[in-house]
């Protein structure tokens, strides 16, 4: 068990070597059909088809506060996925999109791991079915479409002080954050400062991810906010007539990508908000067509269990009718040690395990918070001890849930039996989702709840400038929305240096901002960067393609 | 034959009532195996073969100088496709692809008009096969790595004033022109001036139109000047270790892409570089590719001959070891009216007509001076006259010019089979090309020629700028490239508003810049814009989703 995993080939070698089926035998399997299919090439394909009503049952995978490298939870719902579908069952996975930035920053891609992959790898983590570029020339052409409103006599007015849309790049640039455009004279447009977020992080993306139908896309694209005009009055995208254009623009992305796992199980691979300033998952429209066609969907979403499930719970679910029956969460020995207070994660260290349990034990509680026992999906490393995974072990039972020690990264399916088997007994008593606010809640009272029962924090505090957002808010009727906490991901509260379990802290939102379209308010507790940036050496440097015209190391 | 084209249907009326061919029967009619096709969905795919050996006769559609509506090249181009499909021979069309940017400023696509079309319009106007996105990104990538490199330290020295490459973007945004990046203190990179220009005007969106083969293609890459560095030395994109990670983002972008005519002959539409900064025609692989398969292949360059087919001439059959074996000649009544000097040129004006000819019997001469008797095909349209139409016949007999009156607008490849008799005939003797200048020769001398013969300039002059360019340019040992001249489409001369035949007039080089990647030097003889913006009233503001879903608007 411990060997196994020392000899598993690089991703790229084992994705290469793998057959994957044609796309429509994959969809037939599903009973989506084939005439629904939009091929691009013979292994990816947009499923164009209304599905019939959610029939599958859903299970969300979630985990602890990660390290910077990741749990894998990705892997963990694809070898899931492929487990379940050993056992028999009409299974199918519904994940996000990769992003192409940081592809060039740091080696990587985002399509699972070992034997748990979703196929074509190097088509998924490059541009895919194109649907990151519909959403990034959507993005950029409200904006063009904003500063031709300004240079062609700006007759709504508009505060070129306060314009708040920004243009996107999937792209890690970090010039690119603070600009100034217009430069030039009087041919080339009214100068203003403004700025590029990377595609992901952009609205277009949140409101892709979440709006219903196509009329409904159109809608909510027309209600994002540019900015305000002199008079301070709102200024929202359809007041530019920009709306219809957008729309025109995503309309192929807005349908779900099917794709298939190394073992060949349906995948819905749509999507990709960021999982800080949004909710970090893929689309409902995806989800709802896996709930349509399988009997079984697996899903994820990002960071741990406080960013991504909490949003997911109650923003995502609440919003599109569906919720899970049953919730994964994954744990790692490296987040242990990492929680329990050593940098040096990958080295074994039963000490730093014992002291990192209690994060683990948090996210136990906030899976239950929600209605749902946790099944715990130990993600193994070759570099896990026995005396660790006993430490482990131990907890579980004094916790009282199941724990499987996933070998999925290293056997595929049959590496996630155990799991799998485990999610079908939790299946027995589905889970119902219990919201952590009330919709009609003031917005101070939806962040308290999540602050002081998610995060475990004392306290809430506000900076001057979020005190004014928040009376802003309340006076343009944005007090209905669901919230959307940007906080530090690498800790439990707001302060990425506080590890494991932290008690008695407060947190402190500095500022808060609608985001109209997507229909949610996102307050920050700290600054959240919108646009990476490129490390020194990027991964860039070392990509490109060999004698044989292969790539050679994008992972 | 003047009625029948008052009554066509719109563009995209015809485009929704046609029943295109699966694409895989288009190939298949061609040779094409089916397994070498990459589709995008029933009608678009990209061809990964290796073609056969050219066997193909190359026919080359050019026009006279256009207004600034065009004349109606590509839709001759694709008529007399269809022409000669429906005479039985196997032929197809070789075009490039439309960009984006230009369809939310001014309605209009860039797939031919009326019963002369390739298909699927709406997708092929839109996103495509993805082809213009991975070039924005691979240029987008270079220069996030440029400002990278400065942040990081700067080891290359690089002189933040004198950085050459800008970023792309497929949209029409006048903002971006001119920029400040960087902003925002020592976390945000460095401030320096920089600028975006639309992607089809982008050095790589030349280089992909040129390069032979993936290697060849990142080689390319890798010679494109970034800038200076503060020693006055060039920097190129290979001392980045950009080239490889561009060339992966562009992988699948080089592969031409099949599409069809209206009447099922095979169009290969792809690549799409400007008409002026560079040289305005469709990729080398995908001439190559039509070559291989069919027995004629129609293609044709941007703008007029003094531009397009110059440089397709001196540039591109020069390097692609192809050339054409007859040229057809495009000319309208409203350009000769408005060669005669009327603006209002849809009105019929047969004074203007007769005034307007000397320019048509410039572009004449130079067809001739290139090797080739032009076939002159004259796009009818409703508002020409009999008298009019007297006066171009009696013109074309008086020059010794073939001349067949086109309807292929109006009526497809039954409109166009005289034209296609026409260019049957002189592919009887198949002309071959003369070069206007010598790769050896000096560049002020290849300027002069190129001035002198095809323009009808008396003198060409240099602004001191331009002197200064030309000996560092000399210095840096680019006197062997070919050279584009960036200049009016809208006259002979360099100025605008010389209509007609201007003569005596002399031209001015303002600039000269090295595209070392693409292998061209280009001399600007005025300011050329590359980045357009929108108009007061962009398209945008019309297009959208109906209650059905459809798209409208959009042409």
């Amino acid at each position: 068990m411990d060997t196994a995993q020392t000899h598993v080939p690089s991703d790229l070698e084992i994705a290469r070597q793998a057959k994957p089926k044609p796309i429509e035998e994959v969809a037939t399997s599903l009973g989506i059909p084939a005439q629904a299919l939009f091929h691009y090439g013979p292994h990816m394909a947009k499923v164009l088809a209304t599905p019939p009503a959610p029939r599958g049952k859903l299970i969300l995978v979630t985990a602890m506060t990660p390290t910077p490298a990741g749990e894998g939870k990705t892997t963990v719902a694809i070898g899931l996925t492929e487990a379940l579908g050993k056992l028999g069952k009409k299974v199918a996975v519904a994940l996000r999109e990769p992003s192409l930035g940081p592809v060039f920053g740091i080696k990587g891609g985002a399509t699972g791991g070992g034997y748990a992959q979703v196929l074509p790898m190097e088509e998924i983590n490059l541009h895919f079915t194109g649907d990151f570029h519909a959403i990034t020339s959507a993005v950029n052409l409200l904006s063009a479409m904003v500063d031709n409103h300004l240079h062609q006599g700006n007759a709504l007015g508009l505060d070129v002080r306060r314009i708040e849309v920004k243009r996107a790049l999937d792209m890690n640039d970090r010039a690119l954050r603070q600009v100034i455009v217009g430069l030039g004279g009087p041919g080339q447009g009214v100068p203003r400062e403004a700025g590029f977020e990377i595609t992901v992080a952009s609205e277009v993306m949140a409101i892709m991810s979440l709006a219903d139908s196509l009329s409904d896309l159109q809608e909510r694209l027309g209600r994002i906010r540019v900015g305000y005009n002199q008079a301070g009055q709102p200024v929202y995208a359809r007041d530019l007539g920009a709306e219809g254009a957008m729309t025109v623009l995503l309309k192929q992305a807005f349908y779900p990508n099917l794709v298939q796992t190394l073992e060949h199980q349906p995948a819905f691979v749509h999507m990709g908000p960021f999982g800080n300033i949004a909710h970090g998952t893929n689309s409902v429209v995806a989800t709802r067509m896996a709930l349509g066609y399988a009997d079984y969907v697996v899903t994820e979403a990002g960071f741990g269990s406080d960013l991504g499930a909490e949003k997911y719970i109650n923003l995502v679910c609440r919003r599109a009718g569906f919720a899970p029956q049953a919730v994964v969460l994954v744990a790692t020995m490296r987040a242990l040690r990492f929680h329990g207070g050593q940098d040096e994660y990958t080295q074994p260290n039963p000490e730093a395990v014992r002291q990192g349990l209690p994060n683990l034990a948090k996210h136990i509680e906030n899976v239950r918070l929600w209605g749902y026992p946790p099944v715990l999906a130990f993600n193994r490393f070759p570099s896990d001890t026995p005396q660790e995974l006993e430490l482990v072990r131990a907890f579980a039972e004094e916790q009282g849930v199941r724990v499987s020690f996933s070998e999925v990264h290293a056997r595929g399916g049959a590496g996630g039996t155990e799991l799998a088997q485990m999610v079908l007994e939790a299946l027995e008593n589905p889970g119902q989702p219990r919201f952590t606010y009330g919709l009609e809640q003031p917005l101070e009272e939806k962040i308290a709840r999540i602050a002081q029962q998610v995060y475990g924090a004392a306290k809430v505090e506000y900076t001057q400038e979020a005190r004014k957002a928040l009376k802003r808010l309340e006076k343009e009727g944005c007090s209905q929305m669901p919230v959307i906490i940007a906080k530090a991901a690498a800790s439990l509260s707001d302060n990425p240096r506080l590890r494991g379990r932290p008690e008695g802290f407060s947190v402190t939102v500095t500022d808060l901002k609608p985001k109209c379209g997507a229909g949610f308010v996102v307050a920050y507790m700290g600054e959240i960067m919108t646009m990476p940036g490129l490390p020194k050496e990027p991964a860039a440097i070392r990509i490109g393609l060999d004698e044989e015209g292969q790539i050679r190391g994008l992972f």
